[in-house]
């Protein structure tokens, strides 16, 4: 399998902790999303998915070339296709509400924050912090009493799920936008408890082979 | 099990196409978007959805109330629980296309058309159509070119599932939004044949309790 991402694009970032987790071997292949331009809106890139967005799952299947985008979408093929170890709960209302914060985040929250979005908003003379604060701020108020009602050393009970692999990347990029972590001390807690595992360590954007420090 | 929702949402009238299809009876309450400031975000809905975003699902589970929000985790957790008739195609790599063209309209193009959304643009002085038109045309365009690797009489293969379920009230957005769909012929030609089916057209917004024929 190879993922085509960038080191600091929180929807791959996702898709690389569920390939961890699950201690699927996989290659990865950098499209810079700021150079050039952006390398997801070239021909090299759009070809394969129309959306010009990362992340990109692409595997071989009795010989034909097989590919899938949208983050969700592809952990939801994973825990398919490598039940073992779950990212899901097994009881079904526990598994509805991993997948509930899951797209609080990449449909509440992360669509505000990409670049393609705060061009858009730049375009109309508007600021890109103040923009996110307010849609980052607002969804992880919501996120802090949701996952509040079925925390518990993980966003959803004892185990990683979805939530966990959508909630640590959400709140890295709250950090790098400086915003206050204050109200939320059960979402930070259980990023602190995340980041303790092998399999969110070794997703980290820093350990990635794209990643620079200089821009940092 | 009873429907939070409002007669024009999109993401409502994906989870009533799934329970119209799949047979499910359910209670509807009405959650007015715009009037009040919107209702979904007084603290009589809030407190059952702290994201204030359509649709919920509750019901009853030995006794205790159980919500859940978030669409497309609403249609997983509907197809776990009732999986017949199915709106996921049989076969595994389908299956996970069907999610991402789902998740195409889900967090790729609806995010940026909601009240909520469209009521940032115009405080940075920005106008509705042209934002909204910008990031539903680059979507449709996407849709067009992906939907076309698998479509058969619906999005995916010949049975509808979730691509459908998001696709026929994206489209109906497109059209209130007076967005040129004639580059979209395979996506309009999907929602024809959607919209012959009893179970699309009772869920449609102009058949429920709160239309108002009169904001048109």
């Amino acid at each position: 399998m190879k993922l085509y991402g960038y080191w600091r694009s929180g929807a791959t970032w996702r898709v690389r902790i569920a390939l961890a987790w699950k201690g699927i071997p996989y290659g990865y292949e950098a499209v810079h999303l700021l150079k050039d331009g952006g390398q997801q809106h070239q021909e090299a890139y759009r070809s394969k998915n129309p959306m010009e967005s990362l992340p990109l799952l692409e595997w071989q299947e009795n010989g034909t070339v097989r590919r899938l985008a949208q983050s969700l979408a592809i952990l939801e093929y994973l825990e398919e296709r490598f039940p073992a170890p779950p990212l899901l709960p097994a009881n079904a209302f526990l598994r509805a509400r991993a997948r509930q914060i899951a797209e609080m985040v990449n449909s509440g929250i992360q669509p505000f924050q990409t670049p393609d979005t705060l061009s858009q908003v730049k375009a109309l003379g508007g600021q890109d912090r103040p923009w996110v604060h307010r849609f980052l701020g607002k969804g992880l108020a919501a996120l802090e009493k949701v996952v509040g009602e079925t925390a518990g050393t993980f966003a959803v009970g004892d185990a990683p799920s979805f939530a966990d692999c959508c909630l640590v990347p959400q709140i890295y990029a709250a950090r790098r936008w400086k915003l206050d972590l204050t109200p939320f001390p059960t979402l930070t807690r259980i990023e602190a408890t995340c980041e303790a595992l092998p399999a969110f360590q070794s997703a980290h954007p820093e350990r990635q082979p794209d990643v620079e420090h200089a821009r940092r």
